[in-house]
Protein backbone atom coordinates (compact mmCIF):
# COMPACT_ATOMS: atom_id res chain seq x y z
CA UNK A 1 0.00 0.00 0.00
CA UNK A 2 3.30 2.51 0.90
CA UNK A 3 4.39 1.66 -2.23
CA UNK A 4 1.26 2.43 -4.47
CA UNK A 5 0.56 5.29 -2.64
CA UNK A 6 4.56 6.08 -3.49
CA UNK A 7 3.58 5.34 -6.98
CA UNK A 8 0.48 7.67 -6.76
CA UNK A 9 2.75 10.52 -5.68
CA UNK A 10 5.15 10.03 -7.89
CA UNK A 11 2.65 9.74 -11.27
CA UNK A 12 0.80 12.55 -10.42
CA UNK A 13 3.49 14.83 -9.69
CA UNK A 14 4.93 13.81 -13.55
CA UNK A 15 1.31 14.62 -15.03
CA UNK A 16 1.42 17.67 -13.92
CA UNK A 17 4.58 18.93 -14.30
CA UNK A 18 5.77 17.22 -17.32
CA UNK A 19 2.27 16.41 -19.27
CA UNK A 20 0.29 18.92 -18.74
CA UNK A 21 1.45 21.89 -20.28
CA UNK A 22 0.77 24.59 -17.88
CA UNK A 23 3.34 26.68 -17.15
CA UNK A 24 5.18 26.34 -13.60
CA UNK A 25 3.49 28.65 -11.36
CA UNK A 26 0.18 27.39 -12.13
CA UNK A 27 2.01 23.61 -12.20
CA UNK A 28 3.26 24.48 -8.75
CA UNK A 29 -0.72 25.34 -7.09
CA UNK A 30 -1.66 21.90 -9.39
CA UNK A 31 1.10 20.22 -7.24
CA UNK A 32 0.22 21.45 -3.93
CA UNK A 33 -3.51 20.48 -4.47
CA UNK A 34 -2.71 16.89 -4.90
CA UNK A 35 0.93 16.30 -3.69
CA UNK A 36 1.43 14.68 -0.79
CA UNK A 37 -2.54 13.60 -1.11
CA UNK A 38 -4.61 12.11 2.00
CA UNK A 39 -5.26 8.22 1.88
CA UNK A 40 -5.51 7.40 -1.56
CA UNK A 41 -8.07 5.55 -1.06
CA UNK A 42 -9.99 5.58 -4.20
CA UNK A 43 -7.07 4.69 -6.25
CA UNK A 44 -5.80 2.12 -3.83
CA UNK A 45 -8.74 0.40 -4.14
CA UNK A 46 -8.47 0.71 -8.20
CA UNK A 47 -5.27 -1.25 -8.24
CA UNK A 48 -6.45 -3.68 -5.50
CA UNK A 49 -9.19 -4.61 -7.39
CA UNK A 50 -6.87 -4.95 -10.80
CA UNK A 51 -4.56 -6.68 -8.88
CA UNK A 52 -7.11 -9.37 -7.92
CA UNK A 53 -7.06 -10.41 -11.83
CA UNK A 54 -3.73 -9.27 -13.52
CA UNK A 55 -0.58 -7.26 -11.94
CA UNK A 56 -0.45 -3.60 -11.87
CA UNK A 57 0.88 -2.23 -14.72
CA UNK A 58 1.43 1.57 -15.92
CA UNK A 59 -1.28 1.99 -17.56
CA UNK A 60 -3.77 1.16 -14.60
CA UNK A 61 -1.17 3.00 -12.13
CA UNK A 62 -2.42 6.17 -14.57
CA UNK A 63 -5.74 5.39 -14.30
CA UNK A 64 -6.29 5.05 -10.73
CA UNK A 65 -4.08 8.48 -11.02
CA UNK A 66 -7.28 10.00 -13.17
CA UNK A 67 -9.53 8.52 -10.60
CA UNK A 68 -7.46 10.14 -7.62
CA UNK A 69 -7.68 13.73 -9.82
CA UNK A 70 -11.29 13.73 -10.13
CA UNK A 71 -11.40 13.19 -6.22
CA UNK A 72 -8.72 16.16 -5.88
CA UNK A 73 -10.84 18.91 -8.14
CA UNK A 74 -14.02 17.89 -5.96
CA UNK A 75 -11.72 18.56 -2.91
CA UNK A 76 -10.45 21.74 -4.25
CA UNK A 77 -13.75 23.26 -5.10
CA UNK A 78 -15.88 21.78 -2.02
CA UNK A 79 -13.65 23.74 0.09
CA UNK A 80 -13.97 27.19 -1.58
CA UNK A 81 -15.57 29.92 0.52
CA UNK A 82 -18.89 29.82 -1.47
CA UNK A 83 -19.10 26.24 -0.65
CA UNK A 84 -17.93 24.51 3.09
CA UNK A 85 -15.07 27.40 3.21
CA UNK A 86 -12.32 25.26 4.91
CA UNK A 87 -9.33 26.93 5.33
CA UNK A 88 -7.21 23.71 5.99
CA UNK A 89 -6.85 20.56 4.87
CA UNK A 90 -4.21 18.02 5.55
CA UNK A 91 -2.39 20.35 8.13
CA UNK A 92 -2.16 23.06 5.29
CA UNK A 93 -3.97 25.85 4.13
CA UNK A 94 -6.64 24.86 1.39
CA UNK A 95 -5.80 26.00 -2.40
CA UNK A 96 -7.51 29.49 -2.40
CA UNK A 97 -6.23 30.20 1.12
CA UNK A 98 -2.98 29.71 0.06
CA UNK A 99 -3.24 31.07 -3.88
CA UNK A 100 -6.62 33.21 -3.61
CA UNK A 101 -10.03 31.89 -4.46
CA UNK A 102 -9.49 32.87 -8.35
CA UNK A 103 -6.51 29.92 -8.84
CA UNK A 104 -8.90 27.52 -6.45
CA UNK A 105 -11.32 27.85 -8.79
CA UNK A 106 -8.61 27.18 -11.96
CA UNK A 107 -6.50 24.42 -10.20
CA UNK A 108 -10.34 22.62 -9.58
CA UNK A 109 -11.60 23.33 -13.19
CA UNK A 110 -7.87 22.10 -14.70
CA UNK A 111 -8.11 19.23 -12.68
CA UNK A 112 -11.16 17.71 -14.06
CA UNK A 113 -10.12 18.34 -17.21
CA UNK A 114 -6.70 16.58 -16.59
CA UNK A 115 -8.45 13.46 -14.97
CA UNK A 116 -10.55 13.11 -18.14
CA UNK A 117 -7.53 12.33 -20.19
CA UNK A 118 -6.24 9.64 -18.32
CA UNK A 119 -9.57 8.36 -17.18
CA UNK A 120 -10.60 8.12 -20.97
CA UNK A 121 -7.09 7.20 -22.37
CA UNK A 122 -6.94 4.39 -24.50
CA UNK A 123 -3.68 2.15 -23.63
CA UNK A 124 -1.79 -0.39 -26.61
CA UNK A 125 -3.66 -3.19 -24.75
CA UNK A 126 -7.03 -1.94 -24.04
CA UNK A 127 -8.23 0.36 -26.86
CA UNK A 128 -11.56 1.47 -24.98
CA UNK A 129 -11.31 2.78 -21.60
CA UNK A 130 -13.25 0.99 -18.97
CA UNK A 131 -16.28 2.89 -18.70
CA UNK A 132 -18.05 4.32 -21.50
CA UNK A 133 -17.75 8.33 -21.29
CA UNK A 134 -21.15 8.70 -20.65
CA UNK A 135 -21.01 6.79 -17.71
CA UNK A 136 -18.15 8.66 -16.45
CA UNK A 137 -20.04 11.82 -17.26
CA UNK A 138 -23.27 10.42 -15.25
CA UNK A 139 -21.25 8.96 -12.36
CA UNK A 140 -19.11 12.54 -11.99
CA UNK A 141 -22.33 14.35 -12.52
CA UNK A 142 -25.84 13.82 -12.21
CA UNK A 143 -25.79 10.54 -11.21
CA UNK A 144 -22.95 11.08 -9.22
CA UNK A 145 -20.44 13.50 -7.39
CA UNK A 146 -21.74 16.55 -8.63
CA UNK A 147 -25.75 15.53 -7.84
CA UNK A 148 -24.20 14.32 -4.22
CA UNK A 149 -22.49 18.00 -3.53
CA UNK A 150 -25.72 19.60 -4.71
CA UNK A 151 -28.49 17.62 -2.49
CA UNK A 152 -25.63 17.91 0.43
CA UNK A 153 -25.90 21.57 0.30
CA UNK A 154 -29.36 22.55 -1.08
CA UNK A 155 -31.14 19.05 -0.60
CA UNK A 156 -33.05 19.71 2.27
CA UNK A 157 -32.75 15.73 3.05
CA UNK A 158 -35.64 14.71 5.79
CA UNK A 159 -34.80 11.37 6.77
CA UNK A 160 -32.07 8.73 7.06
CA UNK A 161 -32.71 6.75 3.82
CA UNK A 162 -32.79 9.74 1.19
CA UNK A 163 -29.42 10.56 2.81
CA UNK A 164 -28.05 7.38 2.38
CA UNK A 165 -29.39 7.35 -1.38
CA UNK A 166 -28.89 11.27 -2.12
CA UNK A 167 -25.72 12.31 -0.81
CA UNK A 168 -23.92 9.57 1.07
CA UNK A 169 -24.18 7.01 -2.10
CA UNK A 170 -23.92 10.14 -4.63
CA UNK A 171 -21.16 12.10 -3.10
CA UNK A 172 -18.74 9.56 -1.70
CA UNK A 173 -19.90 6.04 -3.11
CA UNK A 174 -20.51 6.92 -6.56
CA UNK A 175 -16.61 7.94 -7.31
CA UNK A 176 -15.07 4.69 -4.71
CA UNK A 177 -17.75 2.02 -6.85
CA UNK A 178 -15.83 3.85 -9.66
CA UNK A 179 -12.40 3.47 -9.03
CA UNK A 180 -13.84 -0.59 -7.25
CA UNK A 181 -15.30 -1.55 -10.94
CA UNK A 182 -12.78 -0.14 -13.77
CA UNK A 183 -9.72 -1.61 -11.60
CA UNK A 184 -11.61 -5.07 -12.16
CA UNK A 185 -12.39 -4.39 -15.84
CA UNK A 186 -8.87 -3.06 -16.12
CA UNK A 187 -7.44 -6.76 -14.65
CA UNK A 188 -9.80 -8.95 -15.94
CA UNK A 189 -9.06 -7.26 -19.76
CA UNK A 190 -5.81 -8.50 -19.37
CA UNK A 191 -6.16 -11.91 -18.55
CA UNK A 192 -9.45 -12.77 -21.33
CA UNK A 193 -10.00 -11.86 -24.51
CA UNK A 194 -13.87 -10.42 -23.92
CA UNK A 195 -12.22 -6.98 -23.64
CA UNK A 196 -15.88 -5.92 -26.02
CA UNK A 197 -17.93 -7.43 -23.60
CA UNK A 198 -16.33 -5.75 -20.57
CA UNK A 199 -16.95 -1.87 -22.19
CA UNK A 200 -20.11 -0.90 -20.67
CA UNK A 201 -20.35 -3.97 -18.01
CA UNK A 202 -20.47 -1.64 -14.85
CA UNK A 203 -23.68 0.31 -15.61
CA UNK A 204 -27.01 -0.28 -13.35
CA UNK A 205 -27.76 -3.67 -15.41
CA UNK A 206 -25.46 -5.81 -15.46
CA UNK A 207 -27.41 -8.93 -16.73
CA UNK A 208 -25.85 -9.06 -19.93
CA UNK A 209 -22.55 -9.97 -18.14
CA UNK A 210 -23.44 -12.47 -15.61
CA UNK A 211 -25.52 -14.46 -18.35
CA UNK A 212 -22.66 -15.23 -20.15
CA UNK A 213 -20.42 -18.31 -19.37
CA UNK A 214 -17.35 -16.76 -18.45
CA UNK A 215 -15.06 -16.54 -16.08
CA UNK A 216 -13.90 -13.56 -14.50
CA UNK A 217 -16.80 -11.79 -16.49
CA UNK A 218 -19.15 -10.60 -13.42
CA UNK A 219 -16.45 -9.30 -11.48
CA UNK A 220 -16.72 -5.75 -12.35
CA UNK A 221 -20.43 -6.07 -10.81
CA UNK A 222 -19.02 -7.54 -7.70
CA UNK A 223 -16.48 -4.87 -7.82
CA UNK A 224 -19.13 -2.05 -8.42
CA UNK A 225 -21.60 -3.40 -5.48
CA UNK A 226 -18.18 -3.96 -2.89
CA UNK A 227 -17.72 -0.20 -3.88
CA UNK A 228 -20.88 1.21 -3.39
CA UNK A 229 -21.28 -0.60 0.09
CA UNK A 230 -17.92 0.80 1.23
CA UNK A 231 -18.37 3.90 -0.16
CA UNK A 232 -21.04 4.52 2.06
CA UNK A 233 -19.70 2.91 5.02
CA UNK A 234 -16.70 4.86 4.38
CA UNK A 235 -18.86 8.48 5.02
CA UNK A 236 -20.85 6.98 7.87
CA UNK A 237 -17.24 6.33 9.33
CA UNK A 238 -16.33 10.13 8.60
CA UNK A 239 -19.86 10.69 10.24
CA UNK A 240 -19.04 9.09 13.50
CA UNK A 241 -15.49 9.51 13.82
CA UNK A 242 -16.20 13.38 13.59
CA UNK A 243 -18.68 12.95 16.04
CA UNK A 244 -16.87 10.61 18.36
CA UNK A 245 -14.18 13.31 18.19
CA UNK A 246 -16.49 16.16 19.27
CA UNK A 247 -15.69 18.29 15.79
CA UNK A 248 -19.26 20.16 14.86
CA UNK A 249 -21.03 17.90 12.81
CA UNK A 250 -22.53 18.61 9.20
CA UNK A 251 -25.86 19.05 8.12
CA UNK A 252 -25.46 16.10 6.54
CA UNK A 253 -24.20 13.80 8.99
CA UNK A 254 -25.74 10.57 9.63
CA UNK A 255 -25.71 11.62 13.85
CA UNK A 256 -28.67 14.02 12.66
CA UNK A 257 -30.76 11.06 11.97
CA UNK A 258 -29.70 8.49 14.02
CA UNK A 259 -27.99 8.03 17.82
CA UNK A 260 -24.73 6.85 17.53
CA UNK A 261 -25.15 3.40 18.49
CA UNK A 262 -27.92 3.06 15.36
CA UNK A 263 -24.90 4.77 13.53
CA UNK A 264 -22.36 2.16 14.41
CA UNK A 265 -24.52 -0.58 13.65
CA UNK A 266 -25.83 0.59 9.97
CA UNK A 267 -21.73 1.42 9.20
CA UNK A 268 -20.66 -1.91 10.11
CA UNK A 269 -23.54 -2.90 8.04
CA UNK A 270 -22.31 -2.03 4.87
CA UNK A 271 -19.36 -2.96 5.69
CA UNK A 272 -20.23 -6.45 5.92
CA UNK A 273 -22.38 -6.03 2.43
CA UNK A 274 -18.92 -4.67 1.05
CA UNK A 275 -16.85 -7.82 2.36
CA UNK A 276 -19.73 -10.19 0.79
CA UNK A 277 -18.85 -9.22 -2.55
CA UNK A 278 -14.89 -10.19 -2.20
CA UNK A 279 -16.13 -14.10 -2.94
CA UNK A 280 -14.55 -16.17 -5.73
CA UNK A 281 -12.19 -13.87 -7.12
CA UNK A 282 -8.22 -15.34 -5.80
CA UNK A 283 -6.85 -13.81 -2.63
CA UNK A 284 -8.92 -10.60 -1.40
CA UNK A 285 -7.14 -10.56 2.16
CA UNK A 286 -5.69 -7.27 1.31
CA UNK A 287 -8.92 -5.95 0.20
CA UNK A 288 -11.25 -7.20 3.67
CA UNK A 289 -8.49 -6.13 6.13
CA UNK A 290 -8.75 -2.71 4.41
CA UNK A 291 -12.63 -2.96 4.72
CA UNK A 292 -12.34 -4.33 8.81
CA UNK A 293 -10.20 -1.25 9.51
CA UNK A 294 -13.42 1.22 9.13
CA UNK A 295 -15.26 -1.34 11.72
CA UNK A 296 -16.15 0.83 14.48
CA UNK A 297 -16.87 -1.88 17.69
CA UNK B 1 -28.00 29.56 -39.49
CA UNK B 2 -30.90 30.25 -37.04
CA UNK B 3 -32.00 26.77 -37.61
CA UNK B 4 -28.98 25.67 -36.65
CA UNK B 5 -29.07 27.89 -33.86
CA UNK B 6 -32.27 26.99 -32.67
CA UNK B 7 -31.22 23.01 -32.77
CA UNK B 8 -28.65 23.71 -30.69
CA UNK B 9 -30.90 25.14 -28.32
CA UNK B 10 -33.24 22.51 -28.47
CA UNK B 11 -30.61 19.91 -28.28
CA UNK B 12 -28.81 21.72 -25.21
CA UNK B 13 -32.01 21.60 -23.23
CA UNK B 14 -32.78 17.73 -24.35
CA UNK B 15 -28.90 16.89 -22.94
CA UNK B 16 -29.71 18.53 -19.62
CA UNK B 17 -32.88 18.06 -18.88
CA UNK B 18 -33.66 14.43 -20.21
CA UNK B 19 -29.72 12.67 -20.21
CA UNK B 20 -27.79 14.60 -17.46
CA UNK B 21 -29.74 12.76 -14.42
CA UNK B 22 -29.39 16.09 -12.22
CA UNK B 23 -33.08 17.03 -10.23
CA UNK B 24 -35.29 19.81 -11.62
CA UNK B 25 -33.81 22.55 -9.08
CA UNK B 26 -30.54 22.11 -10.11
CA UNK B 27 -31.28 21.29 -14.43
CA UNK B 28 -33.46 24.84 -13.99
CA UNK B 29 -29.37 26.50 -13.07
CA UNK B 30 -27.88 24.51 -15.69
CA UNK B 31 -30.98 25.75 -18.61
CA UNK B 32 -30.47 29.38 -17.07
CA UNK B 33 -26.48 28.64 -18.18
CA UNK B 34 -26.79 28.13 -21.78
CA UNK B 35 -30.29 28.74 -22.97
CA UNK B 36 -30.71 30.76 -24.32
CA UNK B 37 -27.11 31.20 -25.09
CA UNK B 38 -25.34 33.98 -27.12
CA UNK B 39 -24.52 33.93 -30.84
CA UNK B 40 -23.72 30.09 -30.88
CA UNK B 41 -20.48 30.78 -32.94
CA UNK B 42 -18.35 27.72 -31.92
CA UNK B 43 -21.21 24.72 -32.82
CA UNK B 44 -21.89 26.79 -35.81
CA UNK B 45 -18.40 26.80 -36.80
CA UNK B 46 -18.12 23.58 -35.86
CA UNK B 47 -21.49 22.26 -37.99
CA UNK B 48 -20.69 24.78 -40.93
CA UNK B 49 -17.08 23.03 -40.98
CA UNK B 50 -19.03 19.72 -41.14
CA UNK B 51 -21.83 20.71 -43.67
CA UNK B 52 -18.66 20.95 -46.31
CA UNK B 53 -18.22 17.49 -46.47
CA UNK B 54 -21.23 15.85 -45.48
CA UNK B 55 -24.73 17.21 -44.25
CA UNK B 56 -25.17 17.54 -40.24
CA UNK B 57 -26.89 14.41 -38.61
CA UNK B 58 -27.64 14.13 -35.05
CA UNK B 59 -24.24 13.14 -33.98
CA UNK B 60 -22.54 16.59 -35.32
CA UNK B 61 -25.18 17.98 -33.45
CA UNK B 62 -24.52 16.25 -30.29
CA UNK B 63 -20.75 17.39 -30.91
CA UNK B 64 -21.41 20.66 -31.59
CA UNK B 65 -23.25 21.05 -28.54
CA UNK B 66 -20.30 19.54 -26.20
CA UNK B 67 -18.63 22.02 -27.95
CA UNK B 68 -20.76 24.32 -26.45
CA UNK B 69 -21.18 22.97 -23.01
CA UNK B 70 -17.27 23.76 -23.05
CA UNK B 71 -17.67 27.77 -23.65
CA UNK B 72 -20.82 27.42 -21.02
CA UNK B 73 -19.34 26.23 -18.50
CA UNK B 74 -15.98 28.54 -18.95
CA UNK B 75 -18.17 31.91 -19.31
CA UNK B 76 -19.82 30.69 -15.38
CA UNK B 77 -17.02 30.15 -13.96
CA UNK B 78 -15.29 33.53 -15.41
CA UNK B 79 -17.83 35.45 -14.49
CA UNK B 80 -17.99 34.14 -10.64
CA UNK B 81 -16.89 37.28 -7.76
CA UNK B 82 -13.45 35.59 -7.96
CA UNK B 83 -12.84 35.62 -11.45
CA UNK B 84 -14.43 38.63 -13.39
CA UNK B 85 -16.62 39.54 -10.95
CA UNK B 86 -19.25 40.17 -13.68
CA UNK B 87 -23.28 40.94 -12.51
CA UNK B 88 -25.08 40.57 -16.08
CA UNK B 89 -24.32 38.28 -19.05
CA UNK B 90 -26.65 38.48 -22.27
CA UNK B 91 -28.85 41.20 -20.95
CA UNK B 92 -29.36 39.26 -17.52
CA UNK B 93 -27.99 37.86 -14.38
CA UNK B 94 -24.87 36.04 -14.09
CA UNK B 95 -25.48 32.41 -12.63
CA UNK B 96 -23.87 33.39 -9.30
CA UNK B 97 -26.48 36.60 -8.98
CA UNK B 98 -29.28 34.57 -10.14
CA UNK B 99 -28.52 31.54 -7.63
CA UNK B 100 -25.37 32.06 -5.67
CA UNK B 101 -22.00 31.47 -5.83
CA UNK B 102 -22.03 28.04 -4.43
CA UNK B 103 -24.07 27.29 -7.94
CA UNK B 104 -22.28 29.41 -10.08
CA UNK B 105 -19.25 26.83 -8.99
CA UNK B 106 -21.63 23.31 -9.40
CA UNK B 107 -23.42 24.52 -12.32
CA UNK B 108 -19.72 25.51 -14.48
CA UNK B 109 -18.33 22.24 -13.08
CA UNK B 110 -21.80 20.33 -13.81
CA UNK B 111 -21.61 21.55 -17.83
CA UNK B 112 -17.73 20.75 -18.16
CA UNK B 113 -18.69 17.39 -16.93
CA UNK B 114 -21.79 17.27 -19.10
CA UNK B 115 -19.49 18.62 -22.19
CA UNK B 116 -16.88 15.43 -22.01
CA UNK B 117 -19.99 12.84 -22.54
CA UNK B 118 -20.83 14.42 -25.83
CA UNK B 119 -17.50 15.20 -26.97
CA UNK B 120 -16.05 11.94 -26.12
CA UNK B 121 -19.38 9.86 -27.47
CA UNK B 122 -18.93 7.36 -29.87
CA UNK B 123 -21.33 7.40 -32.80
CA UNK B 124 -22.62 4.19 -35.05
CA UNK B 125 -21.01 5.73 -37.41
CA UNK B 126 -17.67 6.96 -35.73
CA UNK B 127 -16.33 4.78 -33.15
CA UNK B 128 -13.83 7.30 -32.13
CA UNK B 129 -14.26 10.91 -31.27
CA UNK B 130 -13.09 13.25 -33.76
CA UNK B 131 -10.30 13.99 -31.54
CA UNK B 132 -8.03 12.20 -28.86
CA UNK B 133 -8.87 12.49 -25.26
CA UNK B 134 -5.52 13.42 -24.63
CA UNK B 135 -6.25 16.34 -27.08
CA UNK B 136 -9.33 17.65 -25.47
CA UNK B 137 -7.51 17.80 -22.44
CA UNK B 138 -5.04 19.85 -23.13
CA UNK B 139 -7.15 22.54 -25.84
CA UNK B 140 -9.16 22.64 -22.48
CA UNK B 141 -6.62 22.92 -20.32
CA UNK B 142 -2.73 23.03 -20.73
CA UNK B 143 -2.75 24.27 -24.01
CA UNK B 144 -5.96 25.89 -24.47
CA UNK B 145 -8.67 27.28 -22.55
CA UNK B 146 -7.85 27.21 -18.78
CA UNK B 147 -4.06 28.09 -19.43
CA UNK B 148 -5.13 31.13 -21.56
CA UNK B 149 -7.60 31.98 -18.41
CA UNK B 150 -4.68 31.67 -16.18
CA UNK B 151 -2.46 34.08 -18.48
CA UNK B 152 -5.38 36.71 -18.99
CA UNK B 153 -5.66 36.70 -14.75
CA UNK B 154 -2.00 36.19 -14.12
CA UNK B 155 0.08 36.79 -17.03
CA UNK B 156 1.66 39.82 -16.55
CA UNK B 157 1.54 40.08 -20.45
CA UNK B 158 4.29 42.60 -21.96
CA UNK B 159 3.66 43.00 -25.60
CA UNK B 160 1.36 42.29 -27.74
CA UNK B 161 3.14 38.77 -29.19
CA UNK B 162 2.97 37.64 -26.04
CA UNK B 163 -1.02 38.38 -25.73
CA UNK B 164 -1.94 37.19 -28.61
CA UNK B 165 0.45 33.75 -28.41
CA UNK B 166 -0.70 33.27 -24.36
CA UNK B 167 -4.26 34.88 -24.18
CA UNK B 168 -6.01 35.15 -27.07
CA UNK B 169 -4.59 32.02 -28.76
CA UNK B 170 -5.40 29.81 -25.98
CA UNK B 171 -8.27 31.70 -24.39
CA UNK B 172 -10.27 32.02 -27.30
CA UNK B 173 -8.21 30.37 -30.60
CA UNK B 174 -8.13 26.92 -29.30
CA UNK B 175 -11.29 25.88 -28.40
CA UNK B 176 -12.92 27.59 -31.87
CA UNK B 177 -9.89 25.21 -33.51
CA UNK B 178 -11.02 22.38 -31.60
CA UNK B 179 -14.32 23.16 -32.88
CA UNK B 180 -13.68 24.02 -36.80
CA UNK B 181 -10.89 20.67 -36.83
CA UNK B 182 -13.26 18.55 -35.06
CA UNK B 183 -16.31 19.45 -37.61
CA UNK B 184 -14.38 18.96 -40.69
CA UNK B 185 -12.93 15.45 -39.33
CA UNK B 186 -16.40 14.27 -38.61
CA UNK B 187 -18.01 15.11 -42.01
CA UNK B 188 -14.96 13.73 -44.25
CA UNK B 189 -15.54 10.57 -41.86
CA UNK B 190 -18.53 10.39 -43.56
CA UNK B 191 -17.34 10.52 -47.29
CA UNK B 192 -14.20 8.45 -46.41
CA UNK B 193 -12.86 5.45 -45.45
CA UNK B 194 -10.22 6.71 -43.20
CA UNK B 195 -11.68 7.14 -40.11
CA UNK B 196 -8.66 6.21 -38.47
CA UNK B 197 -6.07 8.24 -40.05
CA UNK B 198 -8.10 10.93 -39.24
CA UNK B 199 -8.01 10.82 -36.00
CA UNK B 200 -4.96 12.76 -33.97
CA UNK B 201 -4.96 14.18 -36.97
CA UNK B 202 -5.57 18.26 -35.84
CA UNK B 203 -2.61 17.99 -33.51
CA UNK B 204 0.17 20.17 -33.41
CA UNK B 205 1.93 18.40 -36.39
CA UNK B 206 -0.51 17.27 -39.66
CA UNK B 207 2.01 16.16 -41.73
CA UNK B 208 1.13 12.77 -41.22
CA UNK B 209 -2.09 13.39 -42.94
CA UNK B 210 -0.49 16.07 -45.74
CA UNK B 211 1.49 13.48 -47.19
CA UNK B 212 -0.96 11.16 -47.78
CA UNK B 213 -2.42 11.13 -51.52
CA UNK B 214 -6.26 11.41 -50.31
CA UNK B 215 -9.25 13.27 -51.28
CA UNK B 216 -9.97 15.77 -48.23
CA UNK B 217 -7.77 14.04 -45.43
CA UNK B 218 -5.88 17.25 -45.15
CA UNK B 219 -9.47 19.29 -44.62
CA UNK B 220 -9.17 19.35 -40.44
CA UNK B 221 -5.71 21.05 -40.84
CA UNK B 222 -6.90 23.69 -42.61
CA UNK B 223 -9.94 24.13 -40.51
CA UNK B 224 -7.80 24.08 -37.43
CA UNK B 225 -5.78 27.08 -38.99
CA UNK B 226 -8.67 28.92 -40.18
CA UNK B 227 -9.81 28.25 -36.40
CA UNK B 228 -7.05 29.94 -35.01
CA UNK B 229 -6.83 32.85 -37.20
CA UNK B 230 -10.74 33.51 -37.06
CA UNK B 231 -10.32 32.53 -32.77
CA UNK B 232 -7.48 35.21 -32.41
CA UNK B 233 -9.29 37.37 -34.61
CA UNK B 234 -13.01 37.35 -33.02
CA UNK B 235 -11.08 38.03 -29.88
CA UNK B 236 -9.47 41.48 -31.33
CA UNK B 237 -12.87 42.07 -32.75
CA UNK B 238 -14.16 42.03 -29.01
CA UNK B 239 -11.49 43.99 -27.61
CA UNK B 240 -12.15 46.99 -30.66
CA UNK B 241 -15.71 47.12 -30.21
CA UNK B 242 -15.33 47.67 -26.30
CA UNK B 243 -12.92 49.79 -27.08
CA UNK B 244 -14.79 51.70 -29.54
CA UNK B 245 -18.52 51.29 -27.56
CA UNK B 246 -16.29 53.51 -24.47
CA UNK B 247 -16.40 50.62 -22.22
CA UNK B 248 -13.40 50.00 -19.85
CA UNK B 249 -10.80 47.69 -21.56
CA UNK B 250 -9.86 44.98 -19.98
CA UNK B 251 -5.98 44.72 -18.95
CA UNK B 252 -5.14 41.81 -21.37
CA UNK B 253 -7.18 44.05 -24.54
CA UNK B 254 -5.10 44.67 -27.67
CA UNK B 255 -5.77 48.39 -27.40
CA UNK B 256 -2.92 48.41 -24.63
CA UNK B 257 -0.50 47.47 -26.55
CA UNK B 258 -1.55 48.93 -30.09
CA UNK B 259 -3.16 52.12 -31.34
CA UNK B 260 -6.53 51.77 -32.77
CA UNK B 261 -5.73 51.77 -36.23
CA UNK B 262 -2.85 48.83 -35.78
CA UNK B 263 -4.96 47.35 -34.06
CA UNK B 264 -7.84 47.03 -37.06
CA UNK B 265 -5.05 46.10 -38.98
CA UNK B 266 -4.32 43.56 -37.24
CA UNK B 267 -7.66 42.04 -37.05
CA UNK B 268 -8.02 42.43 -40.69
CA UNK B 269 -5.00 40.15 -41.15
CA UNK B 270 -6.15 37.61 -39.15
CA UNK B 271 -9.28 37.32 -40.76
CA UNK B 272 -7.73 37.64 -44.06
CA UNK B 273 -5.67 34.14 -42.97
CA UNK B 274 -8.89 32.83 -42.25
CA UNK B 275 -10.42 33.32 -45.19
CA UNK B 276 -7.11 31.78 -47.69
CA UNK B 277 -7.77 28.29 -45.65
CA UNK B 278 -10.68 28.11 -47.38
CA UNK B 279 -9.54 26.92 -50.01
CA UNK B 280 -10.63 23.92 -52.40
CA UNK B 281 -13.40 22.26 -50.22
CA UNK B 282 -16.77 22.81 -51.71
CA UNK B 283 -18.81 25.68 -51.36
CA UNK B 284 -16.99 28.36 -48.65
CA UNK B 285 -19.02 30.99 -48.77
CA UNK B 286 -21.21 30.62 -45.69
CA UNK B 287 -17.78 30.67 -43.99
CA UNK B 288 -16.56 33.17 -46.11
CA UNK B 289 -19.46 35.84 -45.22
CA UNK B 290 -19.59 34.96 -41.77
CA UNK B 291 -15.72 35.80 -41.22
CA UNK B 292 -16.31 39.02 -43.29
CA UNK B 293 -18.72 40.14 -40.88
CA UNK B 294 -16.12 40.84 -38.25
CA UNK B 295 -13.91 43.26 -40.70
CA UNK B 296 -13.81 46.50 -39.14
CA UNK B 297 -12.91 49.20 -41.96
Amino acid sequence: MAVWQQQIDSRITDMITRESGYPADFADALLYATVPGGKRLRPILCLAWHELFAGVDEYALDYACGIELIHSYSLVHDDMPCMDNDEYRRGKFTVHKKYGECMGLLVGDALMDLAYKYLCKPSPRCKKPPLAVTEYSNLLGGKGLICGQYYDLFGNIKDVDTLIEKVHMQKTAALISLACASGATLGVSITTEAEDSLIYSTGEDCSPIIRRDYKYLDAPCYARDFGKAFGVAFQLYDDITEYLDGENIGKTSVLNYLNLEDAKRMLNKYLNDAIKELNGYGDTSFLREFVEKFIIA
